[in-house]
C-alpha cells in the first residue's frame, strides 16, 4: 500500500483472545490457488455455474456527484447519472455482475479493497506503512468481529461517558462491563483515561487491565462532540503508554460540521469549497497518528450512500486483519455481491474526487438541519445527527418532590421516564439519555449507585429526518410539556 | 401463518445457551412502535434521510421463469424479463428502493418475509402451525447464529461421518467437538443416531450429552446422498426421544435427482413438468414431521439464484427466532438491501409457480452434469452439486510399502496425500475427503486413533463448474494418474 518511508506495524498479537487465535484457514479455501494454474480442469471447487444465475443485466441512476439539494423541499435531479453493470469483466469497469454473484474471496472484491485503500492513503493518511482493508458488512458486524478478535469473557472495555447502546448490546452478555471515562465538549478527556490506566492495579487489585477502547470520536452517539487533532494524540499517546488498542467507530467523520452561528443561516452548496478545501476542514482520524498500527478503524457507507447496503471495511495492522478474515470466513463470508457491486461500480462511476464533492455537499445538508434545530440548544453539535441535551431537574418542583418522598430508587430515572412520557403524549418523540449510560454491572445500575450526577439527565435530539416545519412544530410542542413537567 | 388445525410448537427454551439467554432487546427499538403514531414528530430515530441517498432509480434484466437452457453451451435467452425498481412504494410491488436503502426491521423487510412463510406453507408444509421466519445472510451467518443460539463452550455436536469442513470450522475454536453418526447410502443412520444417544451416559460417564444434530440431508456435503421420507421420520423421532434440536442446512433441497441410468442421457427440459409434479419428486424436508418445533431450517439463494445475494432465512419456532433477532440486531442487522430488493422483486416478478419453473429446470441442468461425471462413478449423487469418490487403498502396493514402512503416523493419509499432489501435477484438481472427517479433538486426528475403516480414502468431485469436454479430459487425467499410484 505505498508509503514505504513509514515505519511498519508493531507486534501486537497478544492482544488476540483464544478464541481467534485457535482458528485454522478453511481446508477449502487453500485449494482456491491451485485453480488459477494455467490447464487445470477444477473437480474442487463446487460453486454454482454462473450461466445459471438468472442476472443478466443491471443498472442504477443516481445523482450526479456534484448535485445540491434544496434542504427544505429535497427534489431528486432532473438529469442521473446511468451506471450500468456488464455481465462479464469488461475493460474499465469495476466489479462484474458475474464476479459479485458468485462466491468470492471472504476479503472482499479486489475492486473494492483497492478503492478502500487508495482513498484512506487519501484522506486519513494512516502513519504507518503496513495497514491492510477488509470488507464488513458495516459498523454493527465489523464491532462484532473486534470484540470476537479481542475481548474475553468479563473484560472491562473503555467507552465515553455516554455510549452508543447498541455497541454494548453486543458484550453485555459475555459478563464484560465498561470503564467510562469523563467527557468534555472536545470528546473523551485524555487526562481522565490516563488516571484511570495509571491507577488501575491500585484501585481495582486482581482486576484485568481494559485494553480496548470503543470511541465514537467524530459526532459522538449521542453527545454529538467531535474530538479534534490535539486531543487525538493526547488519547492515542495514553493508549501506546498503556498497551490499548483503539477501535475508531467513524461513522459520522464526512459530516463535521463548522462552528454553529445564529447570525448566519446555512445554505447548501453556498460555501462550495474544493475537495481539497473541504477535506482540509475535517479532524483526522486516529490513524493519522497511529505509527504502531493500534487502530482497528470502522468504516461503513451507511451515512455516506444509504444504510441498507450493509457495507464498510476495517483498517488495521495486518496481524489483526488476517485473524478478522478467518472470522468472516466462517462467521459471514463476504458481504453481499449486490451491494459490492453497486458501490463498487458508483464509485468507479463518480471518482474519488467526485465522492468527496458529494461527501461536501452531505455534510451542507445535515449541517442545514442542525441549525434549524440549534435554535434552543446551547450546544451545538460539532458533526453528525444528533443534539444531546442537558436538563437541570432540581429546577422541577415535581423532581423535588419524587426526591424528597425516599419513595424512589431512582428519583432522576423516575423523572425522567415521566417527561419523556408526557413528551411522546404530545407528540414528540425524544431518546432518553439514560440509553447512552455505560453498563458498569448490576450493582452500578442506578444513578446514585453509579456514581453519575445527582440532578442532571439527558435526551438525545435527531436533526436528520424531519422537515424544518416538523423541527419548529416539535420544538414548540417540547417547550410546552417541559414548561409544564418544570412548571 | 395458518394451518391452525394443527399443533403449536412446545417449550424448547432450555436449549438456549447462557449468552443467549442474557441478550436483551435494543433500547433504541423499542421506540419504534412510537415512531408510528398519528401525527408524532421524532427527533428519537437518528436516520439518515432518504431523499439523501443517492440511488434513485434500478432495474434487472434476468432470465424469464420458464427458461430452458443448452447444458453443453449455455448462452442467455436473447429476450430478457426486466424488472424495476420503485424509489417509493408503489401498490402491487414489492420492495422499494428507499425502504430497501434505509435501517429497517432487523427480521428483515416484510415483502421477503411473508414470501418465504408463504413458500414454506405451500414447499415444505411443517408439522405445527407457529413456525416464524427470520432473514439471514446466508446460511454461514445463519449456522454462526445456530450455535450461538444453543452452543456452550465444550459441547458435543452429532454430525454426518463426513460433514462440510466450513461448518466446523466454526465451533472448533470453541472447544466443541464432534459425534459422528454413521451414514449409509440414505444419508445418517438412525439406529446408530439411537445407540449413541441411549448408550451416552454409559459410555461417557459426565460428558453432556448432545443436544444438537447438524445435518445436511439432501446432496449431502460431500457424500451426495439424500435421505427420504422414511429415514427422516426415523432421525426426527431419535431426536423427539432424546430432546435433539435439528439443524437442517438444505442448500442443495431443490437440485434432487432421480436415480443415475447410464442409459438414458437426461436433456433439460426433456422431462418437463409442472410445478406440483416437481414438487411432488422432491424428498420432504425434516419440518414435515416437526409436530414440535425442533427443527431450525435454514434455507438460501446461494444454489438457485446466486451466492452474491448473501441473503437467506431461519424457520424455526417462534422462541427460536426471537432470539435469533436479539442476535441479529448486535451482530449484523437486517441482510443487504439490495439483496432484498432484488429478490423480493424477482420473486414478485415470477411468480411462486414461476420460481418453482425455475428451480425444476436448474434441477435438470445440474441433473445433465452429473450424469456427464458419473460415466466413472459406483455411487451417482441424488442431489446437489457432488460426486463422493471411496477408493481402495490397499490394492496399491505403494501403499502398502508405506503402511509396511512402519515410519508413517498415519499410512492412509500420507498415500491420499500423494496422490492428490499428483493429480493436481496432472491439471485435475480435486477435494481431499481428510477435509470432511468431523473433529472429534486432538487425540482422534489420525485415521488409526479416530477408528475410521483402515485402507479406504475419499475425494470429493465436484460437477456444477466444468463443461462436458473439460470434464471428459479431467477424468482422462484422473484415470492415468490412479493407474499410476496403484501400478
Amino acid at each position: 500500500m505505498a508509503r514505504t518511508e513509514l515505519p511498519v506495524s508493531i507486534d501486537l498479537s497478544h492482544h488476540i483472545n483464544a478464541l481467534s487465535k485457535s482458528r485454522h484457514p478453511s481446508p477449502l479455501k487453500d485449494i482456491i490457488k491451485y485453480m488459477a494454474y494455467d490447464g487445470m480442469i477444477s473437480f474442487a471447487g463446487g460453486l454454482p455455474h454462473s450461466s445459471l444465475f438468472p442476472f443478466q443485466t443491471a443498472s442504477i441512476g443516481v445523482y450526479p456527484a456534484s448535485t445540491v439539494l434544496d434542504p427544505i423541499n429535497p427534489q431528486a435531479p432532473e438529469k442521473l447519472d446511468i451506471v450500468n453493470f456488464s455481465k462479464a469483466e469488461l475493460d474499465g469497469q469495476a466489479l462484474s455482475i458475474a464476479t459479485a454473484m458468485q462466491y468470492g474471496s471472504c476479503a472482499g472484491d479486489p475492486s473494492v479493497i483497492k478503492w478502500a485503500a487508495d482513498f484512506t492513503n487519501i484522506v486519513f493518511q494512516p502513519a504507518y506503512s503496513d495497514f491492510e482493508i477488509l470488507l464488513s458488512g458495516g459498523n454493527t458486524d465489523a464491532w462484532k468481529k473486534v470484540v470476537g478478535l479481542l475481548s474475553e469473557q468479563g473484560d472491562k472495555i473503555l467507552v465515553e461517558a455516554h455510549t452508543y447502546p447498541s455497541s454494548q448490546a453486543l458484550w453485555i452478555p459475555m459478563g464484560c462491563e465498561a470503564v467510562p471515562v469523563k467527557v468534555d465538549s472536545h470528546g473523551m478527556r485524555s487526562d481522565d483515561m490516563d488516571a484511570i490506566l495509571t491507577s488501575w492495579e491500585a484501585n481495582n487489585p486482581g482486576v484485568k487491565k481494559p485494553h480496548l477502547l470503543y470511541i465514537v470520536p467524530v459526532g459522538s452517539n449521542p453527545t454529538g462532540s467531535t474530538m479534534l487533532a490535539q486531543r487525538k494524540k493526547e488519547i492515542y499517546d495514553a493508549c501506546v503508554k498503556h498497551d490499548v488498542i483503539i477501535c475508531e467507530d467513524d461513522p459520522y467523520f464526512f459530516l463535521q460540521y463548522p462552528e454553529y452561528d445564529s447570525g448566519f443561516a446555512a445554505t447548501p452548496g453556498s460555501n462550495a469549497s474544493t475537495p481539497e478545501e473541504y477535506l482540509k476542514s475535517l479532524a483526522p482520524s486516529f490513524l493519522k497518528y497511529d505509527f504502531e498500527g493500534r487502530v482497528i478503524r470502522l468504516d461503513t457507507f451507511s451515512k455516506t450512500l444509504s444504510p441498507g447496503n450493509r457495507l464498510g471495511y476495517f483498517v488495521a495492522n495486518p496481524v489483526f486483519i488476517e485473524r478478522l478474515l478467518r472470522a468472516t470466513e466462517v462467521e459471514t463470508q463476504a458481504p453481499s455481491g449486490w451491494s459490492q457491486l453497486v458501490v463498487s461500480n458508483l464509485l468507479h462511476n463518480w471518482g474519488t474526487n467526485g465522492y468527496i464533492t458529494w461527501l461536501a455537499n452531505l455534510r451542507d445538508q445535515y449541517r442545514t438541519r442542525r441549525d434549524y434545530m440549534a435554535i434552543f440548544s446551547f450546544v451545538p453539535p460539532s458533526a453528525g445527527m444528533f443534539i444531546w441535551a442537558r436538563f437541570y431537574l432540581t429546577n422541577s418542583p415535581r423532581f423535588l418532590k419524587i426526591q424528597d418522598s425516599g419513595k424512589s430508587v431512582d428519583p432522576e430515572q423516575e423523572f425522567l421516564d415521566y417527561v419523556w412520557a408526557e413528551l411522546s403524549k404530545a407528540l414528540v418523540l425524544l431518546t432518553p439519555g439514560s440509553y447512552y449510560t455505560p453498563w458498569q454491572g448490576k450493582d452500578k445500575a442506578l444513578t446514585k449507585t453509579r456514581g453519575s450526577e445527582p440532578g442532571v439527565g439527558y435526551f438525545r435530539l435527531a436533526f436528520s429526518m424531519p422537515t424544518r416545519e416538523e423541527i419548529y412544530m416539535g420544538v414548540n410542542r417540547m417547550a410546552k410539556v417541559l414548561q409544564d413537567c418544570w412548571e
